[in-house]
């Protein structure tokens, strides 16, 4: 299980200011406390709606890796010649992945040759062109029919990562419950992993962090095997780091106690 | 789900002063705290190792049946002639609990006819004379001998709550892994519920209100069915709440809503 770091978007207005500035310092601050903080992947996103998506998100991984090579991205744009110039932007020495793909045969089309070509980790949303799926079903059937494309182009399962969409439960209570049994039964499809967006969850509810953690930790204990949230959210990072200290991934307690030292807790 | 209090144990040093000097407004605020937090059943432990349990058992039913009669008791014993006298003592209008029987044949000869007779629910430790078990299969082989016992003394089992008894993970890490899994398996045996004392999860850890939280609100989403806990404790209470939220259990989020209201979040 880790994490990726979801600071780093144009859709926050001190990024957003940062990227039209070529402001350097406040993207490697941002860059670098999440990293600290246990983010070992940073999501990328300047999709601000300009047109220069691809030279914003050129520029924006040439800071980061500059000042943290061992740090991974996580291009997280629906432009596939942004992705591609990220892709060959980056020369760090961390993970890459591309976020996202749907089942829409176009976009598979697009962004499934650029995985190949470099190497990246490919995150897919598990949803096609008639919209959100409702059941646990049907985002199994949707995860499916992408894994076929997927092997179709030679693309490795290990680095394919299901998104089985969280929606808020203020107004779709049930769907928290087909998320989490999605969970397991994607991961029955064999060698693919899972990961998801955090916050929808609590979208329109008050105490957003609190209802974001706890699902995280029960999406944890369900075999979740990444998540794009807020490493510098206290509340989020210490139930992340108990979470896996009760699901034995924690040997002796030594995070835990290190990070109850540092008052991390 | 629901939440028994934990709060009237005589361990307590608080609590052991009060039943010795028969302080009966110590007793009734312990327990109207805890109604008002939400647990409509009241654990009573009284087995302070002195001659008098059965005497001040049924001194402590009687002072919370009074004040509180829609409360429900969790009658916390190893004597059953304790048990007994507390059964006969409680004529509130709540649901009764006997806690606990174990797999040991002697134990479960004397208990189970006072669960018949009394019409209570029982609450069955997975545990038996070779002692504690260390994989899901042994707690659930453990549980299927005591249900075997239980039906033949024509005991409902729908009124049987196993505990699969939770492990500190500070000294045994892959316990808790093991307890999440039997919760499932204990279930499939059909009709019986489950149930867990929390704390023992964080023995021996700081902050052990966090990690009980997290593991509630983890055995919570297995579909554990009751919990034995301290509902004073806001970490705890919160937890419960949003997590009986986020499984759907919450309609239109008001229980939650209405805890932001009033600050109990």
């Amino acid at each position: 299980m880790f994490i990726i770091g979801e600071r780093i978007n144009s859709t926050r207005p001190k990024i957003q200011a940062a990227i039209l500035s070529r402001d350097a310092d406040s993207i490697v601050n941002e860059a670098k406390s999440q990293f600290d903080a246990g983010a070992a992947i940073l999501d990328v996103n300047c999709a601000m709606g300009l047109d220069k998506e691809a030279d914003d998100m050129e520029w924006v991984i040439g800071v980061i890796q500059n000042a943290l090579p061992a740090a991974g991205i996580c291009i997280d744009s629906p432009n596939h010649f942004a992705i591609e110039k990220a892709l060959e932007a980056y020369k760090g020495k961390g993970e890459v992945f591309i976020n996202s793909i749907t089942a829409e045969p176009e976009r598979i089309g697009r962004i499934l040759p650029l995985a190949v070509k470099y190497k990246a980790n490919l995150i897919a949303l598990v949803m096609d062109s008639g919209g959100m799926p409702k059941t646990r079903w049907e985002r199994k059937a949707i995860a499916e029919k992408i894994l076929d494309s997927v092997r179709r182009a030679a693309f490795e399962p290990a680095r394919l990562y299901f998104d089985p969409l969280v929606r808020p439960i203020s107004t779709e209570p049930e769907q928290a419950k087909e998320f989490l049994a999605a969970i397991g039964l994607i991961k029955e499809l064999g060698g693919v992993k899972t990961i998801c967006g955090l916050s929808n969850i609590s979208f329109g509810l008050p105490k957003r962090s609190l209802v974001n953690s706890i699902f995280l930790s029960i999406a944890m204990s369900r075999g979740l095997d990444a998540a794009i949230l807020d490493p510098l959210d206290k509340n989020i990072a210490s139930t992340f780091l108990t979470t896996q200290t009760i699901l034995g991934r924690d040997e002796h307690c030594k995070n835990y106690l290190t990070a109850f030292r540092q008052g991390r807790l």
